[in-house]
């Protein structure tokens, strides 16, 4: 492991956390809030650990795999520490692991909160809070890229690690250009959101918290209630749509702007994803019509609740928690299966579960006929064995994962379905789980212990677990192999 | 598909259900039970269809992989129709559907139960419903193995799709002769533990049912509450070394005949499956230990229910599903993982959990170390890719299938901790859950679509999935490929 050249880019990627914070200052001043002032203290932090280790790059530094993995792995943990740090300081989140667990949870896109009354927050520490969310929707360490200059082989291991979903080598080759257009077509959407939400009648700050929630496919809120609070089909709908847009592979709206529209018709992952949703959305409806006056509040309802659940945002505009279980069934099962590759929405992503049902499927086909040779392709393109090694593993880490967790949680002594839901919904980056952690609670009442595991379970969900892996494990840290 | 020879075969299997359920009518004219006249109508019907079509082999039949797979999979539904059939006719349990998940529940091993008062049956029929287990446990098909006569390629594709585990090489060969050794090792442990059971004082019909289902790891009691009846230490102590023993590889019994011990000392299934019993008990006693007055007490009702579980016997001497929520999930844990390989246990199998963990510490160390080439060994052999690649898309199925069914049980209505471990609980083979169909509680309330749903699961958890898929779809039933 080459430790200088991973202290040089962790330092400079601290650096432009710090220039990062001075946005939420800035809202401070706009506001007349004066607890602002706090954020200066992890700015003079961060730019001090830049002046000194990150302004000169080490001489034959090269990331590898290894390398990249572990940075990614420790940026996050790095700016969710600090990030926390104006929640204590400020006071309005006096514990430490709490304020940490709400920025993972930030960072993550996760959006699930430890504060029990959201709205007696500044807007400076509400705007930080879903402003986490915008910054790591599109990834960390992509953002970097953006601002500061790595040569192309160091970025692409980056990547690598931080791009979600089982392919990745499409958007890798020319990591920076293809950051820029990515952040590119991510602010542009953002900023249409908050245009469509401002004609609906929401004034601007109030914009921006729901559409960096909805981008970053988080789903803070600056209201007790989430967006239930506004009571309007008109904005209910324009937050469903712009969260659908968002859980889609970012690669299809670079196809959109190439006028390719016939990739995108084809796109296998894409109508799989509009499948579930059809399909979930079907399924609630019918299950909770009697809970409505009219199908269309139903509807609303439905696919409101569908749609922020898959892309893993986790907004609601019902008390979810209450319906019937088949309901609560179908949501966990789309908690479970996520957005698609290439989006800023987590879990497990469509495509890998695409994947797993026609490894299933073929499968069968050889027990029934032993010599058939069968090939399993997504989009008509060749899966490669070494990416469906990847993708099995992956299943396995994550289901291990989700019952270490439930086991450590449980000793909370909670219900069942508040601990395994809570541990599934950080997993999958949704926010919001059942009963206890339902839409109209909150993860407050757990352990530091609990709250420390569900943190290490939103980090990996985020990165995919691996990168976390090769970070907690000895091989890693050894100088040669 | 050579419906002929699978026609031949599952007839004279039925012929073979005959023979055994001659065994009850026994019990009922010992006990003077007159309702064990009714078991002398699905006698009838099967000894017809027998002799019809089971009495000549036809010409040129030959079975494959697909005949296997689709022969084993009827055998254990038609098997179960007819056992059901006795319940009914004598009035015991009125719904058919009931009586059918009773039925598979007891060759499945299973053990969950839909009677409210077991108390109330005759003997005739407690004897057959455990006895249900005792066949179960080692395969209906090894058991006809033994006593019908097939050729040594048709019973080598029968038992692949039966015996449990991911490697079935070793002991499929010699079909014939293994079926023999394993069914004679198995009888004579199921009478050493009626002798022990007696001597702690046990009636002889009392000592059969227990067991009965111990050797068939099935778990179905003729006391409402289970092994906890008897209040007895050392009868406690016999059935949990019973119970971990029947959940060994049987292989391991024969190297023991033979002394091989150190082939025994170096099994790394058993050594893991040592220690998850030893942590797992460890973990349960520290968490239950306020519940009961001395430390010998918390031992004796942990160390028990770890190992009625993880072998998915599913006895009970405490009500589990009152323990504090870590206990449970430990529990729940031990319901994934089940038995070792080969044994008459349930669950994924303690060696697949093995391949699991080693796969994913391989895949950290590769991305680490792009260069290494990691061999995945048990006990210092090389597991092969093929066998790899099943058990990836074990789990995978296996993890499909379970949410599936909570999502359709979900229908019921019941809360999330009832219907999410009546799922895992049926497709473990364990048999009690928690929450209503906790050790106290059954599965009487489950609409019949739920008990059918759960009888699907109990079945795919007993043959491991595959032959199930492979019935349930198409290309199985395509005359040509």
């Amino acid at each position: 492991m080459d430790t200088k050249i991973v202290r040089y880019i962790l330092c400079r990627m601290l650096g432009v956390e710090a220039a990062l914070l001075l946005v939420p200052v800035l809202v401070a001043v706009i506001y007349q809030e004066k607890c602002g002032i706090v954020f200066l203290i992890p700015i003079v932090i961060l730019c001090l650990l830049f002046w000194v280790v990150g302004r000169k790059r080490p001489e034959h530094g090269q990331i590898y795999g290894k390398e990249g993995m572990v940075i990614v792995a420790l940026a996050w943990i790095l700016w969710s520490l600090f990030g926390a740090m104006p929640f204590t300081l400020s006071g309005y989140i006096p514990s430490y692991v709490d304020a940490f667990f709400e920025t993972v949870s930030g960072f993550t896109t996760t959006g699930s909160s430890i504060i029990p009354d959201v709205e007696v927050l500044p807007h400076c520490l509400l705007f930080w809070r879903s402003f986490t969310h915008w910054i790591g929707g599109m990834g960390v360490l992509v953002f970097v890229l953006v601002v500061t200059s790595l040569d192309r082989k160091n970025s692409m291991h980056l990547m690598r690690a931080e791009v979600p979903g089982p392919e990745k080598d499409k958007l890798v080759p020319k990591a920076m250009s293809t950051a820029r257009i990515l952040y590119g077509m991510y602010l542009t959407l953002t900023v249409i959101e908050m245009v469509f939400l401002v004609i609906g009648g929401m004034n601007l700050f109030d914009s921006m918290i729901f559409s960096f929630g909805s981008a970053g496919t988080g789903g803070f809120s600056n209201y007790a209630d989430s967006v239930a609070h506004f009571n309007s089909a008109y904005i209910d709908g324009v937050i469903t749509v712009f969260c659908a847009l968002f859980g889609v592979n970012f690669a299809l709206f670079y196809f959109m702007i190439l006028g390719d529209f016939k990739s995108i018709l084809k796109n296998e992952e894409l109508r799989t994803y509009i499948l579930l949703i059809a399909g979930a959305t079907a399924a609630i409806m019918l299950n909770i019509h009697s809970l409505y006056p009219t199908i269309g509040k139903s509807f609303r309802y439905a696919v409101f609740q569908v749609v922020t659940v898959i892309t893993t945002t986790g907004y609601s505009t019902a008390d979810f928690a209450q319906w019937p279980m088949f309901s609560k069934a179908v949501l966990m099962m789309l908690t479970v299966i996520g957005a698609c590759a290439s989006s800023t929405g987590g879990g497990i992503k469509v495509s890998r579960l695409l994947v797993g049902i026609k490894c299933v499927k073929r499968e069968i086909v050889q027990l029934a006929h032993p010599k058939s040779v069968g090939i399993i392709r997504i989009g008509g393109k060749k899966v490669s064995s070494d990416v469906l090694r990847t993708i099995y593993i992956y299943f396995i880490a994550y289901v291990g994962i989700l019952i270490g967790s439930v086991v450590l949680v449980s000793l909370d002594n909670f219900d069942f379905e508040t601990t395994f839901s809570a541990v599934l919904t950080t997993l999958g980056n949704v926010g919001p789980g059942m009963a206890k952690v339902g839409p109209m609670g909150n993860f407050a009442e757990f352990s530091p212990l609990s709250k420390l595991i569900l943190c290490f379970d939103m980090l990996a969900g985020r990165l995919e677990i691996f990168p976390f892996l090769v970070l907690f494990t000895a091989p890693a840290w050894r100088r040669k192999f």
